[in-house]
């Protein structure tokens, strides 16, 4: 992804680490690519199996959450510190909640394994951006 | 809309009150698509008028903030309270600060004045289903 | 919804039927939505109804493509015809096949029936809309 | 991104060339990121520099257009090629029209380079997904 080139061809720029905004950025449409994959990979999987059907939509609300976040982050013109604060933090809780919930499926199905691994990669990069936004 | 239909439709339903969970959701998608609309209006106004670029940034964050939240919303398997509280927050916010910036803007543009109005009411809809949500 | 208002309102406007646009826009929202709690509600249907999968599935690509067509008719700036067509001629396909799809399904879930009416509105509204920049 | 691993841990996979199929999904996910920041530079840039107006409407419907096909070639639970064929038709199309534009300004933007590129490497992956699926 070119999170990082586009943030440094930005005409202002932003008053954030810019390391941490282009990771968060970057982790989060990862994430959302994922969440959605792994969503329809536990529908496949269930013959029958209702135990991911809370996957499922731990997922749907994750990819939907992540992919909002991955383009406000994007953004630089003005920015609201106070809305970037709220909606990193609403996405670091999809990604804790659906990071356990795929985590729990790990040993069973790959798709959930790797989608804890991204979910995981999200939480920790919302949780430095918040920590970046904290000191702006 | 069809937001109440679907929900009285769901073999679950909701333990939430089900009046402002649909009257959040139909708000939701209604913001996200004037939003939308408002930052196209906004974008071809401008001949010049630089003061409509926070509005257009603005208008953009929320629309995509509303459509996130009224999706996550019109899921009723096995929901997360903590998860729906923060990004419903995020939503409100969101909402507020378009709604002020498009208010701003009224007296001229009458696509702001309609944005400004579809804000308040998504922000007052998100108000009243925080207070459902801690109740629940 | 607010399209026609936000339509109207808009500096320059559209060439189109404004009516065929309204009304296609404000039938994407609302099949956006519709798709999306009837994926919900056909997942927590799904005692092993391994016949709703499919639903499923062609729920959540009529979601996501239904909302993008919305959000892509609701810009009136400087449009690319060529663009509008392609778009939503995929919506209109999309629609046409989740109508079907939860129509086989009506008579057992109403949440089904619900939504092959809103796809069906939609997919009509496209049809319309199409017909309108053939001749634009 | 992971979608190759995640398409390889699909239950049931996919019909269509793996490489060809993740490679597609990747830059979707790619060219959103960068036309949704590609906008607000553009945004931010415009000191009353109206033929950037154009660019951001460009940018905004391709980030839609291919933040949604991702998401639909994302998922492998029986899908439909016509629909398929559809919508990264519609993709294609927009990666092409925002790659003229961009690049039109590449001389004076450096974020319009990038994204001219990011443009050019979704419309080829598009244009092969095409192809293969032609012959599924």
């Amino acid at each position: 992804m070119q999170a990082r080139e586009m943030l440094s061809s930005h005409p202002t720029g932003t008053d954030l680490d810019e390391s941490a905004l282009a990771g968060c950025i970057e982790a989060c449409f990862e994430c959302a690519q994922t969440c959605t994959a792994c969503a329809d990979a536990c529908l496949e999987e269930s013959g029958g199996e209702l135990d991911l059907r809370h996957c499922i939509r731990t997922d749907l609300d994750c990819a939907d959450i992540c992919e909002t976040t991955g383009k406000v982050l994007s953004r630089q013109t003005e920015p609201s510190w106070d809305l970037l604060k709220a909606q990193v933090g609403a996405c670091m809780k999809a990604c804790q909640e659906c990071g356990d919930e795929c985590e729990s499926h790990a040993d069973h199905h790959e798709h959930c394994r790797v989608c804890a691994e991204a979910c995981r990669r999200c939480e920790e990069a919302c949780d430095q951006l918040l920590n970046a936004l904290e000191n702006v």
